[in-house]
This record gives structure tokens, C-alpha cells and sequence, in this order.
């Protein structure tokens, strides 16, 4: 089934208490479509880069099923470009540069391909771009998945709010669940977040897990305790793209598909914080994946008693 | 199966923010028993009070199971006293005051009908005190856990190693699992904890959980999302006498049982935070404690899909 997917397509550089890089390819959109390729081809991109952007990357990205159609690419101008470094329990990041570059004034442009797009996944982006894609797709997608941050709730929630009320599922993290509901039980702030139109909502808590929510539903995908976690960088954009690719591929957006789209993405997420940037999310296999998301079936599978023990 | 748990009965003076009380009864023996005794009676309890502890309130005790025979009652003393205050979100805890009072010297003393012991936990208390309760019983226990605190790590490091040593299961909290081991991930924490003696360890998470760890088994149990938390206190003292308390009554220290009794723990933690003190923990029936496990089981509960998702 059709998935358009729009986010940044970046540099970033990284500095994590196991090392630095230099300029990666990084950005929500690259994340989110190398994710979502595991479960359907293509993957239509909508984002924007500079002419110093390397041909090898987008060819790379071409390689994994990614739809590059709408990518424009800036002449004359650079890419976004972001460079964070991470605390020591990688729990914290500090942004220490950024460049909008040809962010600034990006004017997303969906190719006439794109309009068969079933399933439309608004990666991390100014909420105005984020709706302008809505309102340029001819029908309504028959899901839309956002994901944002607290940045935007920091400098633009007017026009955060009303991208909100228009999408199906909103996901973001446990702080800003509680920094846009006001509430700090999720359970109060879920319901609230939901008021404001999202159906669905996904509350990612990194290496606690994600919960997903749905009316007075609730369901709890735990994270696989990890031995090392190397990069956290792009873990939720790899969550969203896993997600969304989960259910175009099966094109079910019942309540009990989107739990199973949770674990996928819990997976997915799983595997790209074992490396640098984008590069463990660049050759899994199938068997890899399914086995990853096995253990996270075994990590809470009990098996009833026999007999009662409370007396 | 008998039953044995050691810790402090106290007056807890609590201030959270949704009201503050006056002395109240608790105590890390006084949340563990009432947990356990949902599961067996009777829960036989090694404490030492003074005598300004109401009688109405050992009363209350005997009533829920908790045999007291091992309960001291010293003559002119106070019994120990412990205040507290909670930050708005409930995550951090400030001691405002302690009296050690009674245990100061405490000297447990096991009536011989405790010699029969087969279960023992060993509640939050010096670890030269814990340590003695198992000496002084004729016939180690089939199992021994033990609960502990950050406090004990920062005072009595060589003396909590000799009695952790002696342990089978050690329950501690993240922050706790990370200063013991000198380890960030809780993986290798667990390694290096469970290499010091216990061969399990439930690394306690609070809001996010907990995890049981033997050998490179893990299982994982969520925490219930909760609209209201109105208490914290005491929750690790009934999660911990609850998962005993599950044992002791079933007989059986399968991991597989294991997992089962930190559902159960979790079930009964849930319902201790949400009034003051141990109110909560007094009256609960057999059907609210199933309906509650079962809504854990609920939480992660995943119906396999018919056909793959990954290409």
C-alpha cells in the first residue's frame, strides 16, 4: 500500500561517550524510510537536501526501495546540518550546532506518483510543512502518522495544535506527552492528547519502552534491555518509520495490528541504537527482525498457574 | 509453606502532593507481611517496636495473618520514626527526618516456631541485622530474598557484600542495580550483581516495571499506567513481600513461577500507591488482586499475525 513519508534529510555529526563522527547522513526522513523499507517498497520520500549532499547517499537510499522522486535537491545550497553530543548515560543530548540551511524556506513538493499515497507519515518537521503535505495530497491518506518534539510545543504550538487535530496517530515521547497535556500521569495526559484529535497516540519512553493508546485502551511494548546502547540518534524515527511500514504493509489499522506494528518498531528501534547513525539499519534481514521481535514476545511471555496462589 | 520476614515496623509521617499525614504505621514489615498474607497465612513477622506503638495496630496485624511472636515490644522506647516529603511528580523522595530509636540495638530474636522457616525475606534493614536472621536459623531456608537500599551501599558496603552473598534473590531499584555494579546498562549490571552471590535479581523500575534476571534468562513485567499515584511509599516493600508471599504459597521457585510471582508483586505495588500508607493494603479481596493481574497480562498481551509483514 502506498507510504509517503516527509522529514528532514540530513548531516549530522555525533559524539557519544563511545566516539565522534563526522558528517553522517542522518535526518527523521532517512531514519524513517530505511525503517519502513523492511516492510513495503517503495518508500516515497518527500524532503529536501543541497547540492553537497553525495549522490552515493541518495543512490543508497534508492537501493533500499526509497522512492526519491521528491527529494529536491538545492542547487547552490547546503544541506541541514545538525551536531549534538550525548551525556555519558546517553539519557541527555545537547544540540551544539545547528544550520537550517535549505530547511529554512523548504516548499514540499509531491510528485503526481505520490497521490496514491494510502498511508502518509509526517516525520519531525515544522508542523505548517507537516500540514502543507496533508493539504497538497489530493484524497486524505486513510492514515496519517505524526511525530514531532518539544521544540515545536517551545516556539510554534498554535500551529502545532492545528496539525494535530488533523492527523490519526501523534507520536512522541514521554516528556513531551506531559509538556503538551499539562498532566504527568501519561494515562491523564494521553487522554487529553487524544481530545485534541489524534485517535491513537503513541508515547515512546526510550529505554522504558512505548505505549500506545487508543480511547480507553491501552498496550505496553517493553524495550529490549540492551547490553550497549551505542547512538540513540534516530531510534524514534526509526520507531515511526517501523510503525507505519508495519501497517502498509499489512494495510490493518485495527487496534490489535497496531500493537504488533509497536513491537516491529520496537525491533526496528532496537537495532539502530547498536550503531553509528544510520549503518545497522543499512543490512538486516528478515530472520534478523523477526527474531528480534521474538525476543520481545519472550521478554514478558508468562505462563498461567496451574493453581491460584492468593488465598 | 512457612513464612518468615524481617524488617522495620515504624511511624511514617508523609507528605506527597496530595496531602500530608501524621504518624501513620509503616515500615518496611508492615507493607511486606500485609502483601504476603493475600497469599499465605501466616506471615510470620521479626520486628522490634516500643511501646508507644498502639496495640490496636499489631491488632490489625494479626488480623490480616501476621503472627507477631517475633514482634518486640521494648519498654521505654520509641519506636522508630521516619518522615518524608514527595516532589510534585512523585519521582523524588527528601528524608526530613529519621529516629532510629528501637533499632538502634535491635537484636532479632526468632520464637522457635520460626525454625520451620522454608521462605525468608529479608526487609530493608542494616545488613548486619539481616545476615543474623539467617544464622540464627537452624536450617537455611529453600529461598531467601533480600531488599535493600542505596543507603546501605553508601555506609556499609563490605558488610552488605557478605550478606548479599548469601542471598538467592536480591531486589533493589535501577539507581541501586547501577551503584552496586558500577554499570550504566542494566544487562551488565546484572551480570556483575548476580556474580556477587544471588542467583536472581529483580531490578525494581518504578513507573517503568521491573526485571527479573537469572542467568541470561530476563523477563520483564510492566508497571500498570496509572491515572493517580497518591503514595509511593511502601510499594517496594509490598512488591517485595508480595512476590514472596506468591512463593511461599505455591511451593515452587521455577523461573517460570518466578515470573508469575513479579506479576503478582506488581499487581499488589499498584494498589499500595494509590491511597496513604498501608490503607489500601487492607482490604483487598481475591477477585480484585486476579482482576488487576489480569489487566497486566492484558497490557502486553499480542495476537500473533496470520502473515508476515516483513519483505
Amino acid at each position: 500500500m502506498s507510504l509517503v513519508v516527509i522529514g528532514t534529510v540530513a548531516f549530522d555529526a555525533l559524539e557519544t561517550p563511545f566516539g565522534k563522527t563526522d558528517k553522517i547522513i542522518g535526518g527523521a526522513a532517512t531514519y524513517a524510510t530505511l525503517s519502513a523499507s523492511y516492510s513495503v517498497k517503495p518508500v516515497k520520500m518527500v524532503a529536501v537536501v543541497g547540492d553537497d549532499f553525495p549522490q552515493s547517499d541518495i543512490l543508497l537510499l534508492e537501493e533500499h526501495g526509497v522512492d526519491t522522486q521528491g527529494l529536491q535537491i538545492k542547487q547552490g545550497e547546503k544541506s541541514f546540518f545538525w551536531s549534538g553530543k550525548y551525556s555519558n548515560d546517553l539519557n541527555l543530548r545537547e544540540t551544539l550546532q545547528t544550520e537550517l540551511n535549505v530547511l529554512a524556506d523548504f516548499d514540499p513538493v509531491l510528485p503526481d506518483s505520490y497521490q496514491d499515497c494510502k498511508y502518509l507519515m509526517l516525520g519531525n518537521l515544522t508542523p505548517q510543512i507537516q500540514r502543507l503535505v496533508i493539504q497538497r495530497l489530493v484524497n486524505r491518506p486513510k492514515l496519517i502518522v505524526m511525530d514531532t518534539m518539544n521544540f515545536w510545543m517551545d516556539v510554534a504550538m498554535e500551529e502545532l495544535l492545528t496539525t494535530i487535530e488533523m492527523v490519526d496517530v501523534l507520536s512522541i515521547n514521554d516528556e513531551e506527552a506531559r509538556q503538551l497535556s499539562g498532566e504527568y500521569s501519561l494515562v491523564k495526559a494521553a487522554k487529553k492528547i487524544m481530545a485534541l484529535g489524534p485517535k491513537y497516540l503513541i508515547i515512546k519512553k526510550g529505554e522504558h519502552g512505548a505505549l500506545l493508546f487508543c480511547k480507553n485502551k491501552i498496550f505496553f511494548a517493553p524495550a529490549l534491555p540492551l547490553e550497549e546502547v551505542f547512538d540513540p540518534t534516530g531510534a524514534g524515527d526509526t520507531f515511526a518509520g517501523g510503525f507505519i511500514g508495519y501497517l502498509a504493509a499489512s494495510d490493518d489499522i485495527s487496534f490489535d495490528n497496531m500493537k504488533r506494528a509497536v513491537i516491529h518498531a520496537s525491533a526496528m528501534a532496537s537495532f539502530c541504537v547498536e550503531k553509528f547513525g544510520t549503518e545497522r539499519l543499512l543490512n538486516l534481514t528478515k530472520e534478523e527482525i523477526e527474531a528480534r521481535e521474538a525476543m520481545f514476545s519472550e521478554l514478558v511471555k508468562v505462563v498461567p498457574a496451574t493453581t491460584a496462589a492468593t488465598v
